[in-house]
């Protein structure tokens, strides 16, 4: 059938769609979400069906076509193009296949993620799959399949060296900005590290919001590729390149409900780690209440489902559990972290110890894994060469900030002080991260809060607790209202 | 956050959609399928947000919305509009409820519901409660309340009489068009039979596009309750009436993975029967290749089913299995199914036997259900009753053509004969609908197939099986060359 483009003038940023009138759509036979080829002279694409009711939005005998879809065929308004069924994907049937409950083989894995990746399949079809994988759950043959799926359907760094080290930790930890301590003290340590963060979805500040304080996160992979010969490392955001862009792609429909299976999971963190080609991995587990992971036995369970994948994945993964009960170091948000981490690499008697004494022990346990000895960690820190490193590596990415002096929190804040005197008997991650998201981080870099007490210190009547800052007046305000609900500090 | 309207001019006929700049989104701390709350003035309405990753979309600044929320807030391009973050629906809750298996209550399900018929929920948050449903299964207790639900979210056809009668196949089976000779014969008998029926999605006709060949079938309900008032019967079209709305919706996300989970299935049905109040209803199921339900097991499973529920909705259900193995009657497409149904109320001798003799048994058993003699049924037939009923049925909802004569089916034609002698061992349901599809069935009214021939029945060598219809020649082509590669009879 001939049909006369009409330019929506909108993009989808992702899979192609037409817009047919109903009365065209019921004479040719064609549903909501059904596929068409349309064909433009020599060039073709195939898009998804929608339908609509009106002539205002689509008349009759026209085709509504997205900025993609114009691109694609080099079509304009007003065009004609000619248009044909075209059948589904074929990963449609394996996502049907995977709703039946039975177990996938490898390349229709490999079919669906490509599938996603290259936007062929709808919102719909998308979530069919996720919702499967998770109500059915995937075996460790789908999640290693799932993984490599990752990996290969997007770009991947490449060094020539051997092992290459990584990190990552399963978060809901306020504060906890380990990665920037430990990058600079392994890449110090001669270990190979290039580090890929990602930013705050629900939490204060990621590693790649903090990093940005300090220089240029988003940074294309033939430069991260000579930062991490040149330096041995970089912490840089993983969002800036399309390494396992298909992870994107699967959080976009998993987040309206908030659900993460275990496969998921398993395969979004690993295929971000085989994108940059690492061979030894640390999985940071911290437990405890408002952390994601709340009992040793889930930890422990999830410790070996890592290792199984990981061997699947010829990756040695060596998994710690940490306390994750309250938050670690003092600053929370963008700007207070970074000044924490300066102030940790500088060995500044002002710097968190909590945060320093959980660096060192991450530290040490990749350098076991390179066969190293424990204390060529606190070496490297004590001794300053990882400060050292961490300005070479600041530089090489584009040095926006080295002095702690120089970061500056917002400029309105607010004092929490203790209503009683006592000891701090709990210090809420959940109650903390969403004070300080409403004083407006990660957005706001200077937002967040300043925790002069942890757990189990003891403070006298009025003493601060902890600050929170702003950079407008408006946002202290909502902060502070929400503070009144939910202090998240009990003193005993 | 105020932002400027612009205009998308287009309508999605679904939920509301507002789409934002990436910059303005990220600045608010908004995602994709967020919800916001819109307001100008004393208006406001909710919607879900859309992200524009280019200035051309939507630029900064500014917020791109659809027909449906202009007119919600009387707004038109340029006015600002003010913006806040709202909540997602506590339905969204449910179903991850749902999804992590656990049974819902029949409140979440009403409010579940409430949401879809309200295009509160986005596609993937409907499609996770459809996934959910087929891969966790729905109780009997949920499957009740899902129906219940599904006929308060609608309008209800509400008649002072008691019983009301109704009747369902399950489908699969080619011509088969009953319901236009079993509602005549009842309604003839003195019972209630206010008949909604659908029209085809799959198949070559469905009740609806073939009554439709004969009289009008979109009516208000208003005009409905006025017929079958005065005449006992109806055949119309449900999707004229607002009668359980969900099932379309819900529909509308099974059928990209063409998926029916069982609960949706029961619930889909008897909606629509309690939709008409409908008190006694008797279930067609046919079983046999080609048929919905292959097996004699499967089907006494849902007859199980059928009856636990309606018991449950306080319906009295009656089950009756039936011959699926190849298509009833001799013409299969509306204008040929038209005809075969008045030759039937005719009794004339042309009429096809099969179709005349399963009319009489289902009317019999709903005879039966209402504590009348079986031999009333073909009383009514052979009396002629039940052709003058259908005739009053036809005049009262507009009539069109009550000659068989008069139906004239396609134009274009072309016989399919025996390619030897023998007797035919096999006439298959899919491949007959398949064909006539294709010739042009249901939107062309005169396409589709007549048959000759019937399973058992022994040919000549050359004899005609059956002639394709088609109203004009490049389908008729189009269905020779697919029934050149399925012609789904064996003589043997």
């Amino acid at each position: 059938m001939k049909l006369v483009v009409k330019d929506m003038d909108i993009a989808t940023g992702g899979i192609l769609i037409a817009i047919l009138n109903e009365v065209d759509a019921e004479k040719f036979d064609l549903h909501h979400e059904d596929r068409i080829r349309v064909k433009k002279g020599s060039r073709e694409t195939v898009a998804v069906v929608d339908i609509a009711e009106s002539e205002k939005a689509v008349p009759i005998g026209k085709v509504g076509l997205f900025e993609e879809s114009l691109d694609a065929l080099r079509a304009v308004d007003k065009d004609i193009v000619d248009i044909k069924m075209e059948k589904k994907p074929e990963s449609v049937k394996f996502i049907k296949k995977k709703l039946e409950g039975k177990e996938l083989t490898s390349p229709e894995i490999l079919t669906i993620v490509e599938d996603i990746v290259k936007n062929k399949l709808t919102a719909i079809e998308t979530t069919y799959f996720i919702s499967a994988s998770y109500t059915k759950g995937l075996s460790e043959k789908e999640t290693i399949a799932l993984t490599k799926a990752m990996i290969e359907t997007g770009d991947v760094l490449k060094l020539e060296r051997y092992p290459i080290f990584d990190k990552h930790c399963i978060g809901g930890v306020a504060g906890n900005r380990t990665t920037m301590v430990v990058v600079p003290i392994l890449a110090a340590a001669g270990l190979t590290i290039p580090k890929t963060s990602s930013r705050s979805i629900t939490s204060p500040a990621g590693t790649a919001d903090t990093m940005e304080v300090l220089a240029d996160v988003s940074l294309p992979l033939s430069k991260i590729k000579k930062i991490v010969e040149k330096t041995n490392g970089c912490i840089v955001w993983g969002g800036a390149v399309n390494l396992a862009p298909a992870d994107d792609k699967i959080i976009k429909v998993e987040n309206p409900l908030s659900i993460d299976s275990e496969g998921n999971l398993l395969a979004s963190i690993l295929a971000k780690k085989g994108s940059v080609s690492s061979t030894h991995v640390l999985i940071d587990i911290p437990i405890g209440r408002g952390a994601k992971i709340r009992s040793k036995k889930e930890a422990l369970h999830l410790k070996r489902e890592f290792e199984k994948i990981g061997k699947g994945l010829g990756m040695k993964i060596r998994t710690v559990i940490t306390d994750g009960s309250q938050p670690i170091g003092n600053g929370i948000g963008p700007v207070l972290e970074a000044k924490d981490v300066l102030l940790v690499l500088m060995n500044s008697p002002s710097a968190p110890q909590d945060l320093r004494k959980k660096c060192l022990r991450l530290a040490e346990e990749m350098l076991v894994m390179a066969g190293k000895s424990r204390k060529i960690a606190s070496e490297m820190l004590d001794s300053g060469k990882a400060y050292e490193k961490m300005v070479e590596i600041i530089k090489a990415q584009g040095e926006k900030c080295i002095l702690p002096a120089l970061l500056k929190p917002g400029k309105c804040k607010y004092d929490f002080t203790a209503a009683k005197a006592g000891r701090i008997s709990r210090i809420d991650n959940i109650s903390i991260s969403k004070i300080a998201r409403i004083a407006g981080a990660p957005i706001d870099k200077g937002a967040g809060i300043y925790l002069y007490k942890h757990k189990d210190d003891r403070v006298a009547k009025g003493e601060k607790i902890f600050t929170i800052y702003a950079e407008n007046q408006q946002k202290l305000k909502f902060a502070v209202e929400i503070l009144k609900e939910i202090d998240g500090i009990d003193v005993k």
